[in-house]
């Protein structure tokens, strides 16, 4: 341990009795934690967390820390959103420090945005701390850039959760996202793949564009699947994937090739591999 | 220090002797280094790192460690990034540890992918670390979520480098952006911002879309401007911005107001504001 880490430890924000923080968990992997996040558990006196967060990244929760799982994961019963939001409420009124902790970064999909504004309605002081979003690290696992020059300058990203339901008050133009031309990236959009698919071949774009899925990235069962529009409904099932998973469409797919050495590309070539770092 | 901590310092990957690793160093609060990142440095003997790397998570590398600058940023001159690669693979080959230390995500706007690409080709091995990138850490600098229910399920993120440059092989069309109707965050777009709000108005986004600017997010200098899409440009230039900066449009913007308390808001109404948290 360098004295430089142990110095950044003990200088950052004190987590002050009767607070909440919002904290991003990351991806899985606890080497992704941020040091903030580190201090945060380390500080807590209850610990309200998702279902995913890893059981591993919950080792390094106070020991006797109360830990209250909120869970909520696609398709399965989850805590209510008013409840979980109470419970901050309540918890942190009777001087305790509130640690919500979320997977990724709180304020990517994870209704982060809306527990803050319940705290600020109730008058309770709060911090945000970002963290690593899911959509990063798996790119980064399965070797596909966000970004590459002379592939793209641009991004959609976007929740596939709700996808072609109605009434959706936010919902997505699937075709105008189509028309963009740039590459698309999506969470929880495993149950809707077929009706995004299907509105962006109308949309205009080619079924033979590159497509990814990153299941689980930075966990012990990470998985990765290259495909194409076309058929990665399909080669999905065939290959069982099942969610928590990111899904990427666009030529930054192919970038992939030039980033991942020949072994890598043996197992790729398989149509399904796990990439070694 | 948490003995969990210790473990999880002393657990993770070995960096070896002839590798780089391309390590995301979030946007400038060390404790926004994630503890792959502290690592890496900790055993790093050399560190190659960007402009926007911040001197305070530099201390953290060894210090018997070479420190190269290959610093970037708009406007500026910079190293060349043949030379940058090259740099990587010659010590790599020398057996060094090669850190490659890049401000915020290694695969967002980032050119990590270019970089990786020139390992692969070179035959070095690499291993990437996802970091926490700018735009998130200036959102929830500035409390305004990526993604809110009921506002949006999908962004679009971009860099406006290049914005308007002719021969432009990447070039985003901009107004086909405006029609998509979510919000958009930009890096790198305060020399472009002319162009790009000219061409967001022709294609149909309304002119007082809510617009915001994080300057220097999570580093002591931050500075938070909330405006709209009609004045953002001149409203940038009275208050003396420059990068580096995330620029927001869209109606996460605000939900700003329903996330920030009653002192902030009154720091906010004075049209520039630095938020405490």
């Amino acid at each position: 341990m360098t004295s430089a880490l142990e110095t950044l430890l003990s200088e950052g924000p004190v987590f002050e009795r009767g607070h909440v923080w919002l904290v991003g968990a990351g991806p899985g992997d606890p080497g992704l934690l941020t040091v903030h996040a580190i201090r945060s558990m380390e500080q807590a006196d209850v610990v309200v967390f998702d279902a995913l967060v890893d059981s591993r990244i919950l080792g390094l929760v106070r020991e006797d820390a109360i830990q209250i799982f909120a869970g909520k994961r696609g398709g399965k019963p989850s805590a209510a959103q008013g409840d979980i939001t109470a419970k901050l409420i309540e918890w942190a009124g009777n001087g305790h420090r509130v640690l919500r902790l979320k997977g990724g970064d709180p304020f990517v999909f994870g209704r982060g945005g809306e527990e803050c504004a319940a705290l600020v309605a109730s008058g309770v002081p709060f911090r945000v701390v970002p963290g690593v979003t899911s959509a990063l690290a798996a790119l980064v696992a399965a070797r596909i850039p966000l970004t590459m020059r002379g592939v793209n300058q641009g991004v959609f990203i976007a929740t596939g959760h709700g996808a072609g339901q109605s009434p959706a008050p936010d919902s997505i133009d699937w075709q105008a996202v189509a028309r963009l031309g740039q590459p698309i990236v999506l969470y929880m959009a495993m149950s809707t793949l077929g009706y995004i698919r299907e509105h962006l071949i109308s949309g205009g774009m080619p079924s033979n564009t590159p497509a990814a899925i990153i299941v689980s990235a930075t966990m012990p069962e990470e998985r990765i699947l290259v495909s194409t529009l076309a058929q990665i409904v399909e080669d999905a099932r065939r290959a069982k994937l099942s969610p928590p998973a990111i899904v990427a469409f666009g030529d930054i797919v192919l970038s992939r090739d030039a980033l991942i050495g020949a072994a890598e590309m043996a197992l790729a070539s398989a149509g399904l591999d796990d990439v070694a770092e």
